[in-house]
């Protein structure tokens, strides 16, 4: 506890998710006043066409 | 804001999940009397062997 | 199958909500060719002080 | 109704899958008094790269 | 890992949710070889007024 | 996009949210080079009688 997942468009580098767990376990840590040892992140990959917009398909925008 | 989140069978095409998009979007916006601007939209895909009904794997039945 | 999930801000009237999984229902059947006995949908009210925006909540924009 | 969400690390196997959806139902049956026919179960397998634990990505551990 | 979220409609008693909690987590030590330890549960209450079946609220049926 | 969810145990403060948005927004802007309008965060409190662990029911532990 906490648990965060993270939906994110398709297309991010294992770096910038690298830099993304650390950063976001720092910022969770640092406002709820917990340990990174519970903190846990769960990134979803989310594809251009299976992501809808303004009532489009974001691969069709 | 309203974020919605459709999690169906995979097998779906490109065109229904077009179609969804955008009948789907229409239906929020005429309920909750939103612009289509602020509704959003995830599809996930279910795979047959990753969805359990009956007790038993859909892959199975 | 299909699940949906609509996470809205509170304060959504009855009607609103009743309007929303008639005509979203019937967005689902209509795209994606599917019975609405099959067709299940979730709505989560967001508080305004458990959703953040632009780096703010939104109790405080 | 119940719905039930399993997020687990890639790599199970279709039997492991298998035994986990008829051992989840009977336990959801059996605790809520609920037929196998009204469970639901979706199972998310998550990437070792997509998946942060103490400010790390899993798969730099 | 695994985590598991059940989302069941609201009434269900503590001694039940004592039990699927205890039931569900052997269930997914005995499936998926894993230790209770890291077996964490969320249980997430529906209203019948924000659960929707069939193109109706649960409430209305 | 990205949108955020933040499942924590019943409890925090306004303030400690707040702090969490803020800093949350920070952190994924930075490591994924979006803009704050664009980060959506969203809290789910989570009550210690529908969280388990441990084979137990929190409130129980």
């Amino acid at each position: 506890m906490p648990f965060i997942t993270v939906k994110v468009l398709e297309g991010k580098t294992e770096d910038q998710k690298r830099k993304l767990v650390e950063k976001v376990t720092e910022a969770v840590c640092e406002s709820f006043d917990v340990d990174p040892s519970v903190v846990f992140i769960f990134i979803e990959d989310l594809e251009k066409n299976n992501y809808g917009k303004k009532g489009k398909l974001f691969s069709d925008l």
